[in-house]
């Protein structure tokens, strides 16, 4: 909220480095559908963006690294937080936008990929977490808005109420590899404000 | 319902077959405690149970094989199907005995490394699938004894409800990476159950 700016020294190599990653993000996609997950590295990474491959290691560390740095700029991209003005349209929109998401073969491969490798790997694990933190809070304000409408009680806990849209897809996609559509997400959706409509999402209690 | 026979000639093999799949159950087992699943090998599994490497070959074909056998029994014995009489404690118990059983290291690292697994392999994903089918026709039995005493809508789909309790715990073990335990396993619960008081998981509408 407060007017940041850069620091001193960052302003220089702004635009350069915001390039660089810019072509690495488009080269690691392209690496991904041309050869797959199982094809990606630093290497090849390196020589489709055109950028040194020390300067990728730097940066990146590792494959996971890159597929991180995807994420962040697919995620935000593909599905995007509406503001409809009810909550039960905005979640609506979300749980189906998280499904088309997976038949996008790019970002939902690359979604899988990163979960398969948090597995045997904690770091990637750590980055998956600060990465689903970071935007499932970001979602929440939907849901702080519904609850300043007074559509939702006040006691509701915002980031649960996002995990429970998002919890029935992934699911089905990883656990039972059952498939799943538009139907499937907006069930999600409704079951979400449905539990949270009767006081079993509210935030834990501090006593218990 | 019906009373099966064996078919003929099963008989004989039948203690034969039932105890090598029991030293192969154990064997791998204790094979993935000791060396973990990075470690497991049709090899290390034959001679641990003493059976054969081509008999393991021939019935259990891959590692992805033998892990789906433990994992068959692994959950029928840790998560017990409650019947206390009432719907919420019945759910609220198997949303806490999964939760329970990723504390377990061997069974919940099973199911992980079959998951990862699952990702890249297709036969292990179809193996999930038809596990977990099974699995969740045989735990929705609470949920069609619950509409039959009238606990639950009669349109609630039962296998629904039953996605509802893992989905919550699942989705934070393999996608956002963030603790759990039993508070959060009985949130699953209840949640699952306000959303089919709700009408929110109810049966697809054929119609539609």
């Amino acid at each position: 909220m407060s007017a940041e700016r850069p620091a001193p020294g960052t302003l220089r190599p702004r635009g350069r480095t915001e390039r660089v990653r810019q072509a690495v993000i488009a080269a690691t996609r392209a690496v991904l559908v041309e050869v797959g997950y199982e094809g990606l590295s630093i290497e090849r990474v390196a020589d489709k963006a055109g950028v040194a491959k020390s300067t990728v290691y730097r940066r990146w560390r590792d494959t996971a690294g890159l597929l991180m740095e995807l994420l962040n700029e697919v995620v935000a991209v593909e599905i995007p937080l509406a503001d409809t003005g009810t909550v039960d349209e905005d979640l609506r929109r979300l749980a189906v936008q998280i499904s088309r998401f997976f038949t996008d073969h790019v970002a939902g491969s690359l979604v899988l990929a990163l979960i398969a490798e948090s597995v045997h790997n904690a770091p990637a694990a750590e980055g998956l977490r600060e990465f689903w933190t970071r935007r499932n809070t970001q979602a929440a304000e939907i849901v702080h808005r519904a609850i300043a409408r007074g559509e939702l009680p006040e006691a509701t806990d915002p980031v649960e109420v996002i995990r429970m849209i998002g919890a029935p897809l992934y699911y089905r996609l990883l656990v039972t590899h059952e498939p799943f559509d538009e139907t499937v997400a907006e069930r999600a959706a409704a079951a979400a404000l449905a539990a949270a409509r009767a006081g079993s999402l509210d935030q834990p209690s501090r006593t218990a």
